[in-house]
């Protein structure tokens, strides 16, 4: 508890929940460091997927970039065109659910739950390798250095670090500002120097460059991850907030675009090849900086940035898996605000689905981008179709140019999408293509047995509430000692009607308890339950089935000891709890344990 | 359930409990399996620590199995003696209880501990050694085959398998012959064939040959492992218990001697040097009588000997374990007989840690040993040094003699029990040195918590036994529901004075769900419990404070809901739960959860 305490803070009144407002410079840096920092690893997923063809392809990694800033423009106009619409908030769940019926939302809503969980995972393990490309003997403890980021940003969610959103717009400027110096300075160099030539032989290695190109363009999507932040996020902007909103959206894209296309270029023009111990990104800096104190600031920057990305993921998960609980499609208890005024449990269970990504990939960022991919533009295809259908059944003011913009988002995103499930299956697609449909399954599930329970324990008009006049106590006694004692005085408080019984594994133990017991209580006679096979539970429910057709409620009081130290109940035999397990299926009958405190 | 009936059997009533005595010639075979089945690897154990020091030394394994064979002989005398004391059977458990005290008892009883555990592990791993010498490809799966070994005893034991015991003759006698053959026939080369040279240059490698030489005579020395089994089990022979018994133990010992030197003498005769694929045993026997029919026979009967050699130890530590509890010192489970009469929790346990030390030595016999031995020679000295307190105490016919028997056996095992400790310290008898005294500890413990709780249980003249007059029921309710009338109708039954309670987390919900209360019940006013930190618990604290001193007795009664399968329980939220383990801490309140089913 005080560990608790110390780890989370002190509870908090439901009244001192804030709500902050953003202007346009905070809500860049607080919505956009998702989108953002995916400029730190997107390059080097297209040169990596390109390098599987030979050398000779990675020229090509600057015509894929602009078509993923093509695509970059087409998915931010869309989302202004939602945000116009949804300025309350329209996430892919709420969007969906509302034009496109319930279990469209459904995988809208997996498909978020996998995305928020891998972008904790892919922007910590990032953030790692930034760390690590930077100090290179940190590569081997990658996996713990990623478990201890994790565990930082749990706990800081579970005190509830809303209030010092305003601290997380440095590290996001410093990032947007150093890595446009580096790109600024690297195309002043390539104006100066030769493009470099690649170390070895321009061979072409595949016989279907095609192919690799599309999976180079699959990889490199990677880089629009996050851009439904703002569109999300409306009512965070001071108002008038749809347009803060819609401005800020223009931004991020932008600087989006620019800098992954700058990213893209530099490396480019320096030769630079993916390697296992340097990021791409570490090795523009360090071409066009040298190793010196600028070099070590962008990698901060870069890890800060993508840690604040991993953060986004922290605030939207449990919000998200509230409202799909509130639906009644995910346990209840995710509904429900701990000490800080946070959705807790979501953000543990988070937490543990991230590390369990973390463990399995080994701390690796690559192998994660398809799951990720695959996640991220099933809900921007359902969240861009669901636009157009609520155009096309609303018919508001500028609804054909709404079902335009939303239908070549929609169509774009879809087709995306088929290209990344498609040339990335084999590469871990499939284990989201598999994941995201048994979770709704699961949803399902969850919705069909509440419902169940719903029905169940309501209060209709005309029912009649149960009333019981009859009421028999037995208590099992283990001995004649004080504890058996405190269950016959709680038992002649409740009701007259008291069967002492005695479970007796040896036939003449029970004379014996017999004589001893009429000493104390002479008025409530005991009864001898021969127990042939030596079971103390048996008998008893025995017992309770012969008289339960005489009685309307069976009381089974059962004596207990409540040591003062956990461990010291190892030393007692714990059929008290097996007995109330099994009597908790027993109509009719109810528990109580009467416990006696052993003293230190 | 029905797994457990299908591997344990169906429960046993406790007069179907019957006892087997045995002839001579079954129980030489059912006590002495533990005894025997260590020729099979201490012959090897004193080349291996020779070898240390050099090829040179391990001509000395002759003179070194003479003296333990010397040993064999003073500790069977010292045993003889013991069992004419004590024919119901004396373990050095209970000797030194009634002879050196409680504090001396507890160690043997540790130390016993210890040596059972060991046997299985020892004989288990020995077991697999002699299977895998014969077929070389199991050696990598070792581990799995001594799992695999340890659960069949294990699964055999808790069904009791006490009755197949004439089953057990078979492969105690066919080792016993085969291996008598084995001598035979090496002898009978030795005659003609001139002894094997080494192979490599003879060279004394250490400069401490008397310490290598006392090293191996320690090693050696868990040949006597399991002497004591016959004088433990006087009452397991047929009328005259004594005298068979006696007859027995001499057998016994002069096969064991026999045994030892001739696999000692064939193997020093036949220059086999210890490896760590093969048995010293199985090269002897491969030697004599080359890879055949024969070869087979006797290496499986190695491992069946062995394999009952580890069953004697699920024999014998659930009894001394239960033989313990009984004095308080362990924990009272372990007194309890299961289904089929046996001490289930005993057996399960020594199943625990054996399979534990297994995965710790990785499989390997030899690493086990020094443990083995400081176990068993602890257990020796201190039973011995019992007999010589009881002879000088009683003064009973003959105990002059007594004390001079004894007196060697105690002293004699009191040197090697020091050999070996020392020796062999680093080797692994320092584990035992720690876990002994530790387990004396624990037991310590354990015994002064049964006293508290005995003491503070115990009814004495003149106590008062607790009468109670008021009673008031909390009811807390999460909304008018069924589960709540359920709850409310069990209160009425029960008291007069009834407090509807509801938690509000949002403080306009009160007024709302009162006025639908009233429609109910309206005779029980539900009162309003304000949350502001969402704790569904503490407000429930704090006014079970506020209101105890007027009240003699709370009953808090818990509506529950109670799922048809338990993985729906997880939907639930466990707050029941918690509040129950809170209440049990308060005194004067006691928790009842009234259940309402939900139907599939």
């Amino acid at each position: 508890m005080s560990l608790k305490n110390f780890l989370i803070g002190s509870p908090l009144h439901t009244v001192q929940e804030k709500k902050e407002r953003f202007t346009k410079l905070v809500g860049l840096a607080i919505l956009s460091s998702d989108a953002l920092s995916s400029v730190a690893y997107a390059t080097e997923e297209i040169l990596m997927s390109l390098m599987v063809g030979g050398i000779a392809l990675t020229h090509f990694s600057l015509p894929i970039s602009l078509c993923i800033s093509l695509l970059i423009v087409i998915v931010a106009i869309s989302y202004y065109q939602t945000l116009i619409r949804y300025p309350q908030g329209g996430g892919a769940y709420s969007v969906s659910k509302a034009n496109l019926g319930r279990n469209t939302s459904l995988v809208a809503g997996a498909s978020l739950l996998i995305d928020y969980t891998l972008t904790v995972t892919v922007s910590v393990t990032a953030g790692v390798a930034a760390l690590t490309s930077a100090i290179p003997f940190l590569f081997h403890h990658r996996i713990l250095l990623c478990v201890l980021c994790t565990l930082i940003l749990t706990i800081a969610n579970l005190r509830g670090i809303r209030e010092s959103g305003r601290l997380f717009c440095f590290p996001v400027y410093l990032f947007i500002v150093t890595v446009a110096i580096t790109i600024g300075l690297g195309l002043y160099y390539s104006f100066f120097t030769p493009e470099a030539e690649p170390s070895t032989k321009s061979v072409l290695t595949s016989n279907w460059p095609l192919w690799i190109l599309l999976r180079a363009f699959a990889s490199g999507c990677v880089a629009l991850t996050g851009i439904e932040a703002i569109a999300n996020g409306v009512q965070s902007f001071k108002p008038p907030e749809a347009r803060n909103a819609g401005i800020t959206l223009i931004w991020m894209a932008t600087l989006l675009g620019v800098l992954f296309i700058g990213i893209t270029y530099v490396a480019k023009h320096l030769g630079i090849i993916p390697v296992l111990h340097e990021t791409v990104l570490s090795q523009v800096v360090a071409k066009t900086f040298g190793r010196g104190i600028m070099y070590y600031i962008i990698q901060a920057a870069t890890c800060l940035i993508l840690l604040l990305a991993a953060n986004t993921a922290f605030a939207g998960f449990p919000k998200l898996t509230s409202i799909i609980a509130y639906d009644s499609y995910l346990p209840k208890q995710l509904t429900s605000r701990g000490d800080r005024l946070v959705f807790s449990n979501g953000i543990i269970i988070l937490a543990l689905f991230a590390l369990i990504l973390i463990f399995i990939f080994n701390g690796y960022t690559s192998p994660l981008i398809p799951l990720y991919t695959v996640g991220v533009f099933t809900a921007f295809t359902l969240s861009q179709a669901g636009m157009v259908k609520n155009w096309i059944t609303t018919k508001t003011h500028g609804w054909m140019r709404g079902v335009f913009i939303n239908g070549i988002g929609a169509l774009t995103t879809g087709v995306v999408l088929c290209i990344v499930a498609v040339t990335k299956f084999i590469h871990g697609a499939w284990i989201v293509l598999l994941a995201a449909p048994l979770i709704v399954y699961l949803m399902r599930k969850i919705h069909s047995y509440y419902s169940r329970v719903q029905n169940q324990i309501a209060l209709k008009n005309g029912d009649t509430i149960p009333h019981y006049t009859k009421n028999r106590a037995l208590v099992p006694i283990s001995g004649v000692i004080k504890t058996s004692m405190n269950a016959i005085a709680y038992a002649q408080l409740i009701t007259k009607n008291i069967d002492a019984l005695y479970i007796a594994l040896d036939p003449n133990d029970g004379k014996k308890i017999q004589k001893e017991w009429a000493i104390w209580h002479p008025e409530i006679p005991l009864k001898i339950l021969e127990s042939p096979t030596r079971s103390l539970i048996q008998p008893l429910l025995k017992y309770i089935e012969d008289i339960q057709d005489q009685e309307e409620m069976i009381t089974v009081i059962i004596p207990a000891l409540v040591p003062t130290r956990w461990w010291h109940q190892l030393l007692h035999n714990q059929i008290s709890i097996l007995l109330r397990m099994l009597l908790l299926f027993k109509p009719k009958v109810v528990t109580i344990t009467v416990p006696l405190r052993i003293e230190e």
